[in-house]
């Protein structure tokens, strides 16, 4: 299977350069029965579309400039899905869901057409490929998540019906880190952070370095939650935080991956990190007394919340002159002026919960595989 | 493919319990011509091997004491070769490895037979198959990662021969941090510490550990440097950072993984972050200033070192009793007592090198179909 | 992967229902730097379009009428390209072809919605899925070959330029068999039989069939010629031969393969089977005397010409009434009145020769992975 | 992938040549709890076993001389379970089983190290890889089926809970074609033909074709029958005679496979072919009036019997002088007069009976899913 697909029973298949004629994903091996609306996949996409978050109150997009952090660049990113659905079921065949460009500004990158962006694909592109579609970042630009995230709908639905929900948030940007949740002001804020005071200097940093031409990382915090049956996940490769780790690391924004206590694990002992077990509801629902697992125990699904952070790397495009080379190896100065977002998490939340639906939801069917009955 | 195989055109099939009669790897998929001989596999092995690191002066192996942080269940671990190699050379047909287990001792473990071991994958085990061999933790041991030493020893030889060199070493272990780095260091000290004053206060942690019946966890950089080609990775998915996540991430003992400056990326700027190059002596060898991304940039390697660290969870078989239930779920007090390492990252160490080869040489095979010619 | 996914390194992953929006085919791995025209997709789509071959003298479709084998319906099937190429060149990034639907007749179908049409996918679908999409076969429908023949159009491109060439053709139908061959003649008849004469007396028939309300079967018979690598194959699961017949008997008019001699040799002896060697140009271009194997010795090619054939089965949908149940399992009897072809054959042609380019395409770029240089 | 692998969920890798130490298998995703002895597996083993076959009436192997189609090599075979089963119970993880070499007679093959054996993979090899394991054919020896039998095994008793059986027989041996069908018989004779009488004739033939250093070759039918679910396959290329035609031809003496009716559907209508329906016991359980789809329509299992015919070819090693070259490309004549069977029709029968009912097993995980509950 080549590069642009995921996923064993449940697989994603995206397709689609930025400035080429539209972007999109098959997903194969949805199982049939499931209810699926264009809506549905419309609602998810909209949330990774830059200027169209968080909503105005009448629920119209607002005014990109009350959302500093993201690109001022506009589509309206429709989406139209192709097959597979029958009477708003799946049918158990691959559905395709494609979403036009409409909005190509090459005139933006063309500058940029024979010198290599600093923190960009474009290097790697050229000497992999001999060749690479320079406008926008072609292949490399964000616009690819449109496909995962559209399968993440697809995903999300199925984990619904399971009772299963998957929520990410901004939890550190440009350098603040949250410290309250409050889950409700997630989507009410242009960063996704849970907590309003921190979300607005997070922006006020934002401002400042938008101003300067520069730009930021941040950390970004997924948790899985609800009906989750322990022992997820295939040893011994595909470990569920094998799996998720791809999943994640495979969005180019993506430095970092750590579960439960993470890193911070390093620096603990047996005795306080291991999750203890007290007898619970039933014999299948014991009591955690602690989740330093991250819901993930020797690669397999404890039932516990599902629990990871990623780091986020600052957006590459800045206009603050850098250095750099030409196709011909030649030095240059380069300033990049196109319209970028200045922060990446707010638009990685939704591709985030997407990537680990995805993920979640193919494990959920191999696991249909594990026992003879 | 089911979740015991790893790779696409180089894949590994890792098989064995603990206390079953053996354990191995088939390896498919390595080209032909490569000379591979016993010993080759056998050096790498003894790597992995409790009480068998640092050799004495002499070779032969050191008294178990005096690496404190090592089980002290020995074994010999002698490998045999079943197939694929003729006359010293690879045929190109599958290599099959097996290690038998000599030194079963389930009575060690027969007293949890019934009952969940915090921070093992017991519970999950049970809770997928419905049943478990639970001698030694089965087929979650630390033993299961012999097939991934012995895959990555073949394919170390071939990355070898392309003139590129993976290494890994335990950067911080019970809270201490190396800061210095004497690569011939690594061997010498059983932690694999690059640093010989670090690496004896982690020894004198973890005797105290040991005493207290606890364990600690640590972090394990690796890099890859030499004749790396730029482009390496397989867009979108199957990343160069979403397939070393997938690799290291399916080992047991790790809970995260950074590349380049990680989670450190979440503080910086685009214009501190960025690698910005410099012509060298070739349009195809340029100079990057710094390597902030670790050699990966939009999931493509940028022909500079690649480097992660890895973060290494606390060896969860500690002696100190903890809260658990048994099979019907009543409560427990456990305390293990059988033979275990105290710090698990000198003998994982091996295996993020062996797993950081597979994933690469696999790649390296994969770009070669990159461009028509 | 999925069922709808074929390849290993050039994997193609088909979509779309006969009477949904669109139809289309997602290309990935396919390398950098091949020269590729909607044009080149085109006119291979053309090939499998019903009423358009043979083309009038002036190039303009026909008369259907002219071509009674085939179906009425009449679509353009224009194809478009989505992604994966820039400048008329691939990229290396996914090739995303798609044909939307035009003339979709349901009402043609709706009479069959709950009633079982024998010799067709509507039982297994319904059995499997607990749905279908029941217009105009839906998934089942033989429009799905549109992607399959979109890809192969790339396929062929890579091949020409490797200096291979894929030719299939009618060789027997509705019991007339050809027995001489003149491969000008194939795209000049509606059939497309190497032989005027049998191509004749085949439609006589066949329009006697139609009158009838009946159908019929055939074989077709495919070649591969020009520069094929001896060594093609990848033992023991992955053979050449296992591959192909994996890729033909995934089409679903097609119940039998054979290769060279095939179910003959059941027949011979080893003496008169083997192909025996003589010295030819070089030590690497020996000649074989015979080509008994098909040009597959022990699953890999052997350089010589590539030869199968594969049998047909008759068009199951027949206006003549027929016994079958309905989704309750009532008795019904059920005559076809839609919109058919006769004989599939000549449509099938093209489709035969998709699968045989896209499985030798995916099998020479594997094949690039079986030396260490 | 690598090609020694086979399967999506249930995946079998083998490996082994003729004359290294051992030959077997790893078999990937058998779900937990199916009861499995080595009993089990050693007894189709000993099905494929040179002078094995038929017992005596005491039990014991037969004086070979016996059998005249058969190899005079006589080896234990004796198989064992390295790894999966804990309590004669599948745990879930990998089952490898290895069978030592302990007859290799290399003697036998030197003379033909460095020339090619017409109608054998030596070529094929040696062009692909550029070295070969020449002693005994390597990794192209029948020896290499073990492992396909001994997964077999394991599928055969997981269908068997299913109420599902695999049978197959040599239909056609050296020119002579059973008419009559007596199942009990097929195990009588050394031909694995269901009818006596032809047995006999067959076995005629190639007592005369031995003595004239010839060799012959055959058909073997394959039928599937009891408690098969409709709805088999996954749609479009993952069908199920697709999968069928894949296993089956990727065992090295076939050369072809039809299913039901096959080569003859060519000659028939759509009104003879096609199978109706009438209504059965209940709504899902219809009943089939003829069977000339061989119980898959459409790609998909039709829950009747599923039967197919392949083509065997004359086993390749003769001693009647052939021409071929040698690695230099000069030109020999070659005389084959190691230990060879004359006919491989009834080893070939349990290879088929294995390869049938993994892609079955498989299927049948892979089922579970395809609707959402």
């Amino acid at each position: 299977m080549a590069g642009s697909s995921f996923g064993t029973l449940f697989t994603i298949t995206t397709f689609g350069e930025s400035h080429g004629p539209a972007l999109g994903v098959t997903v194969d091996g949805c199982p049939a029965g499931l209810s699926l609306r264009t809506w549905d996949i419309q609602r998810e996409l909209d949330r990774r579309r830059p200027g169209a978050h968080p909503k105005a109150s009448d629920g119209s997009d607002q005014d990109p400039k009350l959302n500093p952090a993201s690109t001022s660049r506009k589509e309206a990113d429709e989406c139209e899905i192709l097959s597979g659905v029958y009477n708003d079921i799946t049918t158990g065949t691959p559905i395709t869901i494609v979403v036009r460009n409409t909005n190509q500004n090459s005139g933006d990158y063309s500058d940029i057409a024979d010198a290599f962006r600093p923190g960009h694909a474009d290097w790697g592109f050229t000497q992999k490929y001999g060749c690479r579609d320079w406008r926008g970042g072609g292949r490399a630009s964000a616009r690819e998540t449109i496909g995962r995230v559209a399968a993440g709908a697809i995903a999300k639905k199925f984990l619904a019906e399971a009772g299963i929900t998957v929520l990410a948030w901004t939890s550190e940007a440009a350098g603040i880190t949250c410290e309250e949740f409050d889950e409700a002001e997630i989507e009410r804020n242009p960063l996704r952070a849970p907590c309003p005071i921190k979300a607005q200097q997070m922006l006020d940093r934002i401002v400042a370095l938008k101003a300067a031409g520069d730009s930021c990382g941040g950390v970004i915090t997924c948790r899985v939650s609800g009906n989750i049956p322990a022992g997820l996940g295939e040893p011994v490769f595909d470990k569920l935080d094998a799996l998720l780790a791809h999943a994640v690391l495979s969005i180019g924004a993506v430095k970092g991956i750590e579960f439960g206590s993470g890193f911070e694990s390093a620096r603990m002992t047996g005795s306080t990190w291991n999750d203890q077990m007290r007898s619970g509801t039933s014999a299948d629902k014991p009591v955690f007394v602690t989740n330093h697992a991250g819901g993930i125990i020797g690669g397999l699904s404890s039932g516990q919340d599902i629990l990871f952070r990623a780091a986020i790397k600052p957006i590459p495009s800045i206009s603050i002159p850098q250095h750099t080379i030409d196709t011909k190896g030649v030095e240059r100065t380069i300033a990049i002026s196109g319209r970028h977002d200045v922060c990446a998490c707010p638009r990685v939340v939704p591709v985030i919960e997407a990537m680990t639906a995805i993920t979640l939801m193919d494990l959920l069917l191999r696991n249909r595989a594990s026992r003879i009955y």
